[in-house]
């Protein structure tokens, strides 16, 4: 099966956005061994939308459309499909209701304009849209001699919706005329040590022209291994990359904390729960990432089983106010410091009576770093019951250095925070 | 004048790279008035790269080639251009003598296969490369009619060089041929109303055809605004520019919080700090956003000059325990209900001795709806001073209906919590 995607958007012509759909959408089809023949963009202009589609309708098996398919004026992308088809739109009585029942559950009315989103080419289906209001389109074109065939997938440019219908719809279709070739993709997640380090432990696993193959990519921090695998069949791909995986696995340890949609906050909660019924919890004490370690810990829904209390405490006075932070303390060795930090987390665990407390204080820039204390420099404490003593606390406090801009440098932070409770949880000493 | 750009690249066909050249390239072309009818991307393959250049020649004036002239055999765009412009390859004396002076300088002899870099269409031009050893090539096609020309610049996909190469031989041609036509974009940001509102407020301004033109993009909950211009001058074209978005801020009013690069914390931050030196301050009491609305509060350096205290208070004991909110108002009325998420702003403001505070709490789902309360109802407060007593806060608490998952849902609610804060700010009603 061959492909060709089609982006639509004077936003994306004007390179006002940066088109990260078409990427996104080859990287999908090409796991089920779709071939990509190319990548088209036009602005919102009926004329050019129409050439468009008819110019790879007759040299692909399936174009998918993204963009143009809002409720305003400039959306032309179902008008254009209808146009090449040869036929009118016309509304889909289902998804017209469910907008007014959209807008109904809002306690408003739709706007008239609104209803061109339940509109289709004649003859098309709907392809419902789980995360906005404009319905996707299935159709069928054909060459006027009837001997070529194009699959045209029409979703919306919005990514969160386009990834849904791609997954949704279009996906079932390719994988069910793969002819039983498949290509399989596992992918591993490590944090804590660069891609050349990961790569390092990967060794000859990651020598070209093998399959399956493994490869890195690194994104917000978090290194993976990609695993691909070319097979006849499904069944022989799977053993495949199994072994692979396994292999994999074996090289790199426990730096790997989950595989393809598993998350981070995800294992640790795995962790926490672990001991049956009653979660262990975790209690946050935050300066510079301000609220984002907390906020990463209740990204997953049930979060007030092991999370139940955090304090953003930017300033000196919040420190001490809230925590009882000695003011001594933050004077003699600063806010960012092992002791302060150390004061921060056993605070945060006694006022929450939590299992655990994480406490973060560090410099994000882009000023206030100094030659001793550069911007970057974190210090981040573990806090969790001593042994000796059943009520206090004892914690494990370690300082960083992360590059990048505020945004990086509060990401990692509030990340490696988590991976030092993840090996905690473990029981085992941090490989870096 | 109209050109189209091509993408040359199997890792931009597979997805492994987004494109950010395009965008780049668009961008460059558009500010001198240059129209921009499509964009390709085409696989490292010679009949794939040939026809598209066929197609794209055709229709346009200028035809930008990005990508595929690297040294090895998986590079075959100048093998393409000749093929198509129908001539033999030839060596450009002059760039083969650079690339012996680049490796002898490096203190090697330069590898066989890179003498390719010095090869272009026999009676194309060089284009020098300042970054890195491909040369550009600049060329002229015409149909066997000899009534269409369009001219072919074929640059590095490598964007640092790519760039170089626009900037010193595309763009001075481009200038000289465009009469002092220009392009103007200027992005008008709001938070709070469905682009379908907004585009009602806008009426007759977003009519198509007009010049300037009026188009809005959603993304991340945010429905922008762009004004397009072309114009026949740059002067001309700031008048017509600035005309159209003083008519958008008449017809969006308030809603707009900002302009291209601004953003809605950084407009609040500016409304914050009006009153001279000493910034008013803002304390966050968080529930179902775990911490999302202080993150945001927190993005800019210089935070503690606005932002102090922060409370998680996932759990109603947390609530009760660090904000003293009863629990029996939370038996009564429920976690998620006016006179909680009132109590929380209070108590927030109180204690942190700030001039404002917001408190959120709702049902982030995707479980925890019910029929009166689904998943996505989200009640936000705003304490400030109580303008009767010195001491006493009085709150604003609004009950609101997000939709999306999670993830949406609490983002949604902290930039409401946010644009709350803003009109307050501004001493107006929210327009919904």
């Amino acid at each position: 099966m061959t492909s060709i995607i089609l982006s639509v958007g004077d936003e994306l012509i004007l390179g006002q956005t940066v088109d990260t759909n078409s990427a996104w959408i080859s990287r999908e089809l090409a796991s089920v061994g779709c071939d990509i023949a190319a990548h088209a963009t036009v602005p919102d202009d009926q004329p050019a939308i129409e050439a468009a589609i008819r110019a790879a309708a007759g040299r692909c098996d399936v174009l998918i459309i993204s963009g143009g398919i809002g409720p305003t004026a400039d959306d032309l992308t179902r008008q254009s499909l209808a146009a090449v088809l040869g036929v009118e739109l016309v509304t889909d009585a289902s998804w017209l209701e469910k907008l007014h029942e959209f807008w109904a559950k809002r306690g408003g009315t739709m706007p008239a304009m609104n209803a061109i989103q339940a509109e289709i080419p004649a003859g098309a289906t709907i392809i419902p849209n789980t995360a906005g209001t404009a319905a996707g389109i299935d159709a069928v074109w054909q060459s006027g001699d009837l001997k070529l065939t194009c699959r045209i997938f029409v979703v919306p440019g919005v990514p969160k919706e386009m990834k849904a219908m791609i997954a949704g719809a279009v996906m079932p279709f390719l994988r069910a005329n793969s002819g039983g070739a498949v290509i399989l993709s596992r992918t591993l997640h490590t944090f804590g040590m660069g891609e050349s380090a990961v790569a390092e432990k990967l060794g000859d696993l990651m020598k070209r022209d093998r399959n399956p193959s493994v490869g890195t990519t690194v994104a917000n921090g978090f290194v993976s291994l990609r695993v691909n695998c070319r097979a006849t069949s499904l069944a022989l791909g799977e053993t495949e990359i199994a072994t692979m995986v396994a292999a994999c696995r074996a090289a790199v340890g426990d730096l790997i904390f989950g595989e393809g949609e598993q998350t981070l906050v995800g294992q640790i909660v795995e962790l926490l729960k672990r001991d049956g019924e009653k979660s262990m919890t975790v209690a946050t004490a935050e300066s510079c990432t301000g609220g984002l370690l907390a906020k990463m810990l209740t990204d997953l829904p049930g979060s007030s089983d092991w999370f139940t209390h955090g304090w953003v405490t930017y300033s000196n006075k919040a420190k001490h106010e809230r925590l009882g932070v000695s003011s001594e303390l933050i004077d003699i060795y600063g806010a960012v410091s092992q002791p302060t930090v150390d004061a921060m987390a056993k605070a945060a665990r006694r006022l929450s009576k939590s299992t655990f407390a994480l406490a973060i204080s560090g410099i994000a820039g882009p000023g206030g770093g100094s030659a001793t204390k550069p911007v970057g420099t974190v210090v981040i404490g573990l806090a969790y019951q001593d042994p000796a003593d059943r009520v206090g606390s004892v914690t494990t406090v370690r300082t960083f250095n992360f590059s990048g801009d505020r945004d990086m440098i509060r990401d990692r932070a509030a990340k490696m925070a988590l991976t030092m409770l993840r090996f905690h949880l473990l029981g085992k000493a941090m490989p870096f």
